[in-house]
């Protein structure tokens, strides 16, 4: 780790046995409030992008609207809010996505991006990528050209990053944690 | 209106009959994706504050995570989830508010903001205000010091703006609707 990585890493409480025994849980929210990390870790995230031509950042309720929100606003970008299914009041798409248990459903508006755009996906933490696989095929479903995807927290013992990987999209991370 | 905000204006979707007969929803997530409205939206909210040292941008589940982590990372603040009950890890303070239909209830982390902190409440419409009022008097539960309160939409007919002023809260918006 860089040493910007273990400061930033130190702003993220772990809380250990939540939601359920034996796991650890990474809540961003400590981050989220201290303004110096919160403002590099958007930097930072910004940073690979720095000078392309970057159309829209899709960003996955709830927690990847804040991250996403000022991406957006950085790169200049619009901002696509992709949501549980039933919240968007227009035309959507869905697609369904694997949890723990069980599927679920998200959806975005079918007009939210334009066939060939190049649209970046935002997050704060990939774990097994059931989220981030769905919104990918998602987006690609209406003709997005997904370029890269983007999160502060990697769990790479959970396998998400090289699931996306897999679907040739370029993966960007912040800090890693070990474990669950 | 001025030029800005007509044209910011005609970015947002107007819905007819959504989500039930009578009611014309505006749809925001137009204007979200498009780049130059959603950035100049966010320089507008940002405005008012420059100069001001404000340590906490605190935004509403879910849309008011969007422009709220924006702001706050054009403010270099921190930022809060004020979000529906449940959904956080750590020890919260909550509160009822008033929903059309009976009551529901909203939780922040109880060490997301510290006594005597300045906090600018951000969401993307007020209309009855219910939400609004209910995260005003949570961040003064733990001693924020609630400067602002902001928001793209005003629909000034439902009184919403009213009745944060009457708890002394200054409220800035940037596009006012008529009727509901």
């Amino acid at each position: 780790m860089t040493k910007f990585s273990q400061e930033l890493s130190d702003t993220i409480r772990s809380i250990p046995d939540y939601p359920k025994p034996g796991i650890i849980f990474r809540d961003i929210t400590t981050l989220l409030g201290n303004p110096r990390a919160f403002r590099r870790a958007v930097d930072e995230l910004v940073q690979p992008y720095a000078g392309m031509k970057i159309d829209k950042i899709a960003g996955m309720e709830a927690r990847g609207f804040i991250l996403g929100g000022a991406v957006a606003h950085q790169l200049s970008a619009g901002f696509v809010p992709i949501r549980k299914k039933g919240k968007l009041p227009h035309d959507t798409v869905s697609i369904a996505y694997s949890l723990e248990y069980g599927l679920d459903e998200m959806e975005m508006h079918v007009d939210a991006v334009q066939p060939g755009e190049k649209v970046i996906l935002v997050d704060d933490l990939i774990a097994t990528g059931g989220t981030a696989v769905g919104a990918v095929q998602l987006l690609r479903q209406i003709g997005a050209d997904v370029v890269s995807a983007c999160f502060v927290i990697d769990l790479p013992d959970l396998g998400g990053r090289k699931k996306l990987e897999a679907l040739d999209v370029d993966v960007r991370t912040l800090v890693e944690f070990s474990g669950h």
